[in-house]
């Protein structure tokens, strides 16, 4: 995940007339920030349209949004798991019912196109039954004992009120890989959204509230990162933060927590590898680069940023991206014919031309196609860039080595099988790589060495599945796991239970 | 774990000549710390008995070490497992062999009695082959798609080189815990011990040596926190730091890793509470609270060091306890006559008088027995105190808050069992807890909501089998648990694998 | 579960107007029997009312289910399993929204009270949401090779067509308990339900049509064992059969099934004892033993039909269970007011007013309330019996060994603890157990001595949960559980992959 | 596996000097068939050599041996696990010192060459490693309850007494995966080996009884299947019948099982394929051919006995296959020179040479190499067969749907991956298959579609690692799988276990 850079923002009580006022939601009540203040929420694909001006929220919110977590927690965690799940699968249905309307709102407020919002909202739908199912399985393990009479066990045991940073760029399949399983093990939560992305969180945060969540479990604050986001990483009374985001930030987030002594888990940035051998199937590995490249205009943290072709591909290799490329019809997301949308926000805009110009100054790396913004017609009220190939890029390249979180990616040359495995694992993250090879020894070799936390052979970087776990090593994260029953190693703690049924002191390891 | 108080050492290059010097022990081979200082380890139940020498070492020596293991990283991680598990067996084969000495030398280095430096050594050896038993297992999971022809599954990766700290109170069994599940799942160590007690890591290292180990997979270095533990934190070549210690240390160390991006796993202080019921077995509980306070000079992090009773039976068990804790014979360990040894050194010995002074003048307890130094005859040479019982001590005393870390424990009377809870729940630790009731309700209760990582019924705080998650919640540590199946997810990373073996670009969660 | 006896059945085409004519669901499509034939199904409660006409079915069904079943195998069982899932969600949902309709239909097929049918529909949507939640899950394992570039790892796969057989003392849970995990795993199936309770398993099927299930997945052919069942099982492309029933009946099948090379799975009989020690708490324990013994009119297999109590209570707690007994109110489920139903049929009723003879007459026990038919008003035209209680039984009287499945229970006294747990574990079968004591170190040597495959503490003998593991041993099952994911052991089998990339002949366990 | 046909045998008290005469283990001590008779154990490679005499045991020996395992039962199922697998540890030592003794003992009786006894043996040390490992682990859930103040998990259980049946194609690596497990869930057992290899099942008890395991926990009665392997079928106290060896045996095995409630495992028969596909490295898949086709002369149930070839590439794999069996050197398994040792017995050369006359005569196909008994020198003393290489042979040949168990294997054509498929789907059996090929989508393929219960991808049809399941589908198996944790499965139940600590009663799924 990239720095989710600011929108522009109304630091001013709302004036104008159309767009919706929302709410924080703490304590099942929703209620204005403090301060009363609010920001407006722009649509990237056109900024004269406000979606909605949210709480611009401060410590004092966060106080009372935790206060009220902590107020619902000891009866929440003693609520029986399976009816926990009840509340979750009642979600899900609520997502499924109103799937297409939550997709819409998400496109308008954060640009990408809607096959791909649905598919945010999938996620979230598919999270909710997968975690929910949890609730009559949540095991821990039975064990043996060495001393007779004595029986041995672990079970999961919840954390506390635990704090929840979000991006924007899956307003609402990220929020589902934290909410859902934090509440399933017995938390409460507060979460505060990406100050892009609120509609998208504060839509999900009320199909909790229809299914009839006690209030305080789910608490929802809107606001900004320094004044919102760091009272609550830095709160007394929460036990856990979860973030995704950039690495720069996570790090930062991580130095608070420890030193708090706070459980920290940390979902950040990547810069993934897209492998071409020269026995692909050269088809699909294109087909696999742009939509792994520029799915949600490159603003995944699973972004396919570099594309590592073997010399003996890559000059059809290039010539066939390059035209799929060039045939991309970028434009607002809400339009079905579209296929890329625009960057979240002007500073991921000037973020990611600054990229594109290091690419040609610095890397002096080969701009194929793309390279600017859009600017023609309605475009020019949006954030729109052109979908943009470099050739011809050493590994070492600024743009093969930082993450950009947009519509670029980079062609690198590789001599051979081992070559692409080097420069693949030779950046800072670790997060996603993808090896496209019709050959079963080379797969099960790259699988083994890449060193990433997902690794996908003939399929793009991106397109994980809720209920495997996702997250990666090195700089992208910190040991941790979301998704897949990965998940509740973050949201719950182990406890061991010993029960000595013999009458009489016994000592393990220890002979009399 | 409490602060690893230090030994005066002697910064000086050796001179005396009975005594042995020992050696770092880096890529394979013993070699001094490159300064050629050595520090003097002293026995604590006669200072004037010198054990040994040991490498004073620096940056530098660490340096070395965490190249050896860095180079020996990419082959050792090749290594079948089952084949890596055949050298952990071996150790533990070496280590049963020799057993009696190993302990004989724990207690001469650290103090306590030799039934339980036998039990510790003991513990590395179950663990030994607990750990073992994971070559052939270390199981991933293969799961379903949502997609038609495509596989999904999960697997354990190793992170790289691991930085390990560890104390002087379980000077082998807790190297164990750390060493054998990191080279089991592939990664490479640089192990640095308290200065208290380098000897039995030496030993245990002399087992890897023996069981034919490949060079640079264990790497050991001695020396001081400040001047060895500290590069070992930092190296940026070190993935992941495990460390078990005081909360204080614990934080720091937590925190400098969170800032350069390592993974940090953290096993700290406790506070325990051993909870004794109206209708507990008082015979039990007695023998019990004795073994759970003033085993190991209650110098354990699960050390009883609260016994909250019921106040229908608390003038009994008072009574009973101070008559058994009187009896306990306190001398040097290598005496089997002798119940309970010294303290570790002369920083322990006044930081534990200090807490005694502070029981009786701040708190205003009632010291019902022990309360100060043992000199008499050759005790005098040592750091012996006489085990400590504090009587009426209010939950919010000092003593009954802070881990003093020494044979002291404190009686503090509640009213009924949900009070017990309360107080049991109200300190800033969460590592053990331990209820004495013969009542399956009440029993199932206190497992359900002590907030403690483990939990005994019917027997003391302490007492752990090596095959079960061992590490504490809030205070006590960062989530990680060592033991059990658990210590793997410290010292592995997930690694999730996709193959999609259809042929075409498929969409997990879109529908074109 | 007892033989399902049978009830009257007419033997001719229908004649009658009004109770409506069911048909068999084969292909997806509602089919009358080949021969036309169909048998009515009475309300046990009144005998006057006929519940429905049900195909009458033969080998020649039994042939095209099966067939159609063998058909859609291969598709179903590449269909992704969250695809699969998702018609069982629907499934569960279906049951939701017509709980109390199939909850009355229910108890008008079978007789129990309504509050009990609602838990019995209640069990099939626990079972339904539970099973769904394998579709993303179904974990098969990854592990290691001990050679090197090898990888190795298992999965689980379908079986093939699978036919069941199920009784009619839980019509929907049951049916549930086998379908759902069969399908789930790829699977399809023939049910054929006992002939008493057609109607339960009509509208559960009737749930898959309306959720879309592809036809041929589930298919239901209605009739009696010797015609219908005895067919199925031993089809020669039935590669499954799971049955629920008598211990007679399930030997039977499963030495045919045994014969033909087929996998077998059996639930059988009971006979469950509920032990109440002189801690207990008495109040609590007779509860229990009115709803352990006297739910469903005892037709359940974990009925609680031994009740082994202590003598220094026994006095007391017969007493006060007979006095509890007496109260109960007997007669038509459908009436909220009654708290015992009639016994399934005609052949149930003598069945069990023999076994209260014998228990008169040859065991010489003490008959201390019930023991007859009640006949007043309406009851005359159903099957009931008022609920009885023996006391003074001997451990080896035959209605303290036999499985009686009506409303029979039988007090036996015991000396101590260690006898109790003798008389539990000497008879024949071993399905459930419970005990009701306060002292915890004897509810854990019960819970591990018991030679059971269920055991309770504080609780009766019925009452198990969807989500774990249900069955027992010795005569009672052949090592099998359902319920859990234990039941995937039954409905897939595993499948072991490896895939050497090393390009070369390895050999496991030898050494060139 | 296929029959375990019988030597000569020489029902008569011996009488000669030279050959020892051995005993049965029973309750600890060594101790000759009641009767007092023997029979022969020859050399298969010189039937001159006479290795040795053992009892020729029957019903009142197994009576015996029943009743010591019988009696030793409840002392060992409370023999803590962890201590049960230290004896099991020193097992697998002793077995590591003895190995090459063993080994050799075994290729003497059973001719084999000694590589692949040490193989063998090695698999039985593996095997000891592996299940001790179980002793700290025996997982069982801890899950949650949908009733608060509720209690839920699951443990594993012993059987009972078990019987074992076990051939001669692996003496000692089948029974270490049959006892060591049993005995690990704290079963005891009686094992009857095949009457052709007591001596390698003798050596491998004596390890038992060096190793100090209680008396009567394992029980050895050599003898035949009609006299002393089918009174331990029906045996009443037998809990559990684990047998490997014919289908024909096992279903009969079975059935009786059933009959009498046993639970029974069965491993069979196998007609395992080896596809060559046309992007095959051909020199690996030659190899693989070889090995997995003559190794064990064949007589292993995993064999290659099938060889499905592309089209494109048969032409050239049958000339270098022929040309790699020919060269392959027959002989006695004791000189390090030969790679292929006889076949079992004189039954067993009869059986292979009846299917080679009708693989000429009845399926016409074309014999390529071998074919023939080898009788040169001292050979002739020898149950040797040239290995045998049949072209040509269609699918439905009785030579290419039967298992032959010898050194014999058939290279059927196929026109493409599907019709691969489908011949290799296209028999009886389903344990073992094996592809060649180079595609990984091939591959995916063909794990998921092959119908077996193990299945190798460029790698031949043998060569299971112990940590993995081992057994089949279709007419292989019933379900169990042996190895790996799945034999769990077999020798343990499952009991769940319900502690209500609510003080009420209270009913699942049902709403008062």
């Amino acid at each position: 995940m990239s720095t989710p850079a600011k929108k522009t923002a109304t630091n001013a009580r709302k004036k104008a007339t159309a767009p919706p006022t929302y709410a924080n939601y703490i304590q099942g009540a929703w209620v204005p920030s403090k301060n009363g203040e609010v920001f407006a929420n722009h649509n990237p694909a056109d900024t004269r349209d406000i979606v909605g001006y949210f709480p611009h929220s401060t410590a004092e919110d966060i106080d009372a949004a935790v206060a009220a977590a902590a107020e619902a927690y000891p009866r929440w965690r003693l609520v029986p798991p399976p009816k926990r799940a009840e509340y979750i699968f009642r979600v899900g249905e609520i997502l499924i019912r109103d799937k297409e309307a939550i997709s819409r709102d998400m496109t308008r407020e954060m640009g990408k196109v809607l096959k791909e919002t649905r598919g945010d909202t999938q996620e979230a739908i598919d999270m909710a039954y997968f975690v929910a199912g949890e609730g009559r399985r949540l095991y821990g393990q039975t064990t043996t004992s060495e001393l007779a009479n004595k029986f041995a066990m672990t079970v999961r045991d919840a954390i506390g009120v635990c704090g929840l940073i979000t991006p924007w760029n899956f307003p609402i399949a990220i929020p589902s890989w934290k909410i859902l399983p934090a509440i399933l093990c017995g938390n409460t939560v507060v979460i505060k959204p990406a100050e892009d992305t609120p509609l998208s969180v504060y839509r999900f945060v009320k199909a909790f509230e229809e299914a009839g969540l006690p209030p305080g479990v789910v608490n929802l604050v809107t606001g900004y990162g320094e004044t919102a986001g760091a009272p609550l990483v830095t709160h007394p009374t929460i036990r856990l933060v979860s973030f995704t985001g950039s690495t720069q930030v996570g790090r930062l987030i991580a130095t608070q927590a420890a030193d708090k002594g706070k459980k920290c888990s940390l979902e950040m940035g990547g810069k993934n590898a897209l492998i071409v051998m020269d026995d692909a199937n050269l088809e699909l590995a294109v087909e696999g680069a742009v939509w792994g490249a520029f799915g949600t205009t490159g603003q995944r943290c699973t972004a396919a940023s570099r594309l590592i072709v073997h010399k003996k591909v890559i000059k059809k290799f290039t010539q066939m991206l390059v035209e799929r490329t060039q045939a991309l019809r970028v434009g607002p997301g809400l339009d079905p014919a579209n296929e890329v949308g625009p960057v979240i926000n002007q500073d991921q805009l000037e973020r990611v031309l600054h990229y594109i110009d290091i690419g040609q100054t610095q890397d002096k790396a080969k701009l194929l196609c793309g390279g600017k913004r859009l600017t023609e017609g309605d475009l020019a009220h949006g954030y729109f860039i052109a979908p943009t190939v470099f050739g011809d890029v050493a590994p070492q390249a600024v743009i093969a080595q930082e993450e950009i979180f947009g519509p670029v990616t980079a062609i690198i040359p590789c001599q051979d099988f081992e070559e692409a495995l080097a420069i693949a694992n030779g950046v800072g993250y670790g997060l996603s790589a993808s090896i496209y090879t019709s050959d079963i020894n080379r797969a099960f070799h790259a699988m083994r060495d890449l060193e990433t936390g997902i690794c996908y052979v003939n399929a793009p970087t991106i397109g994980a599945e809720v209920h495997l776990p996702f997250g990666g090593v090195k700089g992208t994260g910190n040991g941790h796991r979301e998704g897949g029953l990965q998940a509740l190693e973050i949201f719950s703690e182990w406890k061991t239970l010993y029960v000595d049924f013999s009458g009489r002191l016994q000592k393990a390891q220890i002979t009399d």
